[in-house]
């Protein structure tokens, strides 16, 4: 077939095979397919959809595009994906207890992009911490610990990279189809044999609407388990914050209060049921899946395995023993409540530019950023407020971005002069 | 807006503004779009669709990106286009009778390419003849004569060639709506106050299906009537060749022929009907529409038009009034009926690629043609056939393409046992 036959097959709403696509996308990762041809397919597939299988065969083509991670010598592999929220530092706490519970978790992860964080951006705050490993060292302290997060390879599915970029100039980001096989590529590509999906729903999140988290996380879940892989797929909220931390630092002192059996209720609710889906995943009896993550965080097991992987990784473990030592950012503004009544919204999104503004997070790709600053959330929507009650503190550093921040959290809350209902944190399973 | 909003615009369906098309339509020409951003939006549009007045918008951002005759000195400027056929002479007779009626016909016209004849082509069977005017020659001539016929300019709406080449590799070809704003793009750029559309349909067109080549005439017609121009357009037949003449100086002779009051019927059918509806849209009325351009036929007044536009532009007229000296290939071969009975089907796409395996067309643009060779038709559809009656008559040179010729005219034809009936060479009137 020629390519703009392929691309006819798909005009027309026509699956296409294996093959097809491995002309389309390998070549097009080789340079012989120009971009204006892969940019009228991917109207095509925007406008016409893909079906699970199609999907889940391009994802595989985009996995194998680049260098694949073998994990094939390690025992119950498990791996995690959130599609990214504010707050969002389950990683640092699902990671250990997963590895307590005897699953080895040896994955890579994202730096933060925008109002979104990145579980490497936050470890960097663990003096010496590195995100670099050979391979074999790599493998090594998997077997040896269960837990190894490295930042992830420029050469893991490098066909998504390219027609990520080339989404984003053409008008065909948001489809399902290619938003799940991007994700799942990497995922693929990374080689654990189970993946548990947390697909994030509000203001927060790049999924606005359950209706359409639900349809993604259901995409995902299929390409995952067409591919062979044990996948599992939880739909959570994102409307507000997750936890009471926004900010590098202060993300990973949150997560450490959770490993050491305190922490917010929602954080450790969300691990544990993440930690129950993998569990699940991984063939785990029901009992075993609730039974054991609480084991993992209560006896100490999960932080313990967190600080022998900060210090496996160069990192200062006493900073894990001893939360207090994270470098915080000295400044502080208290926004308070203006006026009484029961927190009905708090903007997860404004919170996440307000972090963003402070310094804390990159606009691009690159961008240093400042680990000590972020916000800290007093009250959850729902609690009861007087004029003056503190809704959020502000870390800053001599002021920088101070403005912008305090001016988006004035606006990320509402209040409403009746009592307002709880929404949950877990909206939906998929299995 | 930014260029992805306006992908993103047609993607959801929506109108662009005249301020969208003209930003990414002049940003595409002058190299500040990149045609992936062009080619993801031609696939927007070939799935979306676009409204008559947004396609018109299209049509004359397209028309304004180059040179734009300027006919306004002229009287009465009269511009025909055919979509293209097998034997489609049309614009040889039609031209001069139109001159003859108090016309100005000042055209650019094409040359030939695949199956389909080009007029440029054909007149350069008249030795010294030259498509190549300056415009004070062209404007002179036109006063003058009333006919003047050139090679269209490469500045000619040359987005249009830009969105060709990329719609032709990204499979965004068949869309109505790109289709009839390529086509007017370069009428409305031509100049002519009144436009007249032969949209031909069937084995032979573009066009396969009425439906089809309806939609086109239909999009086409308001794109002229919006941008000002008097414009009606007739849906006529192309599964048979036009005429008996299939071949540069064969069309020719054949055109001379029916300029001297013979030649076949349904050219000259064709002919008077494009002329009436040339003259209805001008505006002339229905009995000087019915009446004038017959006058002009037989009076002889047309062909002397004809004879003076031949030798203004350089060629030898005596020619015209010898359509015998006309240099016709050698060689000849008579394609007979094999069994008896009626014609049932004459296939113009095979005649238009026999014609191209003799030399007498071009695969790709540039290449040299030989005007000498061609087919001639005996027989149309309907035709009663007794075993060994001519069919047609192939003229070749020194056996060039003879074999491939000699078989796709025997596959060409099918013959019916019983009557057949006749297809109208009319098939709809739009106005």
């Amino acid at each position: 077939m020629t390519i703009p036959e392929i691309i006819e097959r798909k005009r027309e709403g026509g699956t296409h095979s294996r093959a097809e696509l491995e002309q389309l996308i390998l070549g097009f990762v080789a340079g012989t397919v120009p971009d204006y041809q892969v940019a009228a397919w991917l109207m095509a597939v925007y406008l016409k959809g893909m079906t699970a299988e199609e999907t889940t065969v391009l994802t595989q083509v985009m996995a194998a595009s680049g260098e694949q991670m073998d994990l094939s010598s390690l025992s119950r592999t498990a791996d995690k994906h959130s599609t990214g929220g504010v707050g969002d530092k389950t990683s640092l706490v699902l990671t250990p207890i997963l590895a307590a519970c005897g699953l080895t978790v040896a994955k890579m992860s994202g730096r933060g992009l925008a109002h979104t964080g990145g579980t490497i951006d936050k470890l960097e705050s663990f003096p010496g911490w590195s995100p670099e490993l050979e391979e074999s060292a790599f493998l090594r302290q998997a077997k040896e610990i269960g837990l190894v997060l490295v930042g992830q390879s420029k050469n893991l599915a490098p066909a998504d990279g390219l027609l990520y970029a080339l989404r984003d100039v053409t008008a065909t980001v948001p489809s399902i189809a290619l938003i799940a096989s991007s994700i799942m590529s990497k995922k693929l590509a990374s080689g654990a044999q189970t993946i548990v999906l947390d697909v994030k729903v509000g203001a927060g999140a790049f999924m606005k609407t359950l209706e359409d988290a639900r349809a993604l996380a259901k995409a995902m879940l299929e390409i995952g388990q067409l591919a062979g892989r044990n996948t599992r797929a939880v739909l959570t909220d994102m409307e507000t914050p997750l936890g009471s931390m926004m900010g590098n630092a202060l993300e990973v002192k949150e997560a450490l209060e959770t490993l050491h059996g305190a922490g917010a209720a929602d954080l450790r609710e969300l691990c544990l049921e993440l930690a129950r889906e993998t569990l699940l995943a991984e063939g785990f009896s029901s009992e075993e899946a609730n039974k054991l993550p609480c084991q993992a965080l209560d006896s100490g097991a999960a932080l313990e395995k967190f600080r022998l992987f900060v210090a496996a990784q160069g990192g200062d473990s006493s900073f894990v023993t001893h939360p207090e030592k994270l470098v915080i950012a000295s400044g502080r503004e208290v926004i308070r409540a203006t006026t009484s009544g029961y927190l009905a919204k708090l903007d997860a999104l404004a919170v996440g530019k307000a972090v963003l503004a402070l310094g804390g997070g990159r606009e691009q790709k690159g961008e240093a950023i400042d680990h000590s600053v972020g916000v800290e959330i007093h009250c959850k929507p729902s609690a009861r407020l007087e004029v003056g009650t503190p809704i959020a503190t502000i870390y800053h550093n001599a002021g920088r971005g101070l403005a912008t921040a305090t001016q988006l959290l004035q606006h990320a809350t509402s209040v409403s002069s009746s009592a307002v209902p709880v929404a949950p944190l877990i909206l939906e399973r998929l299995a």
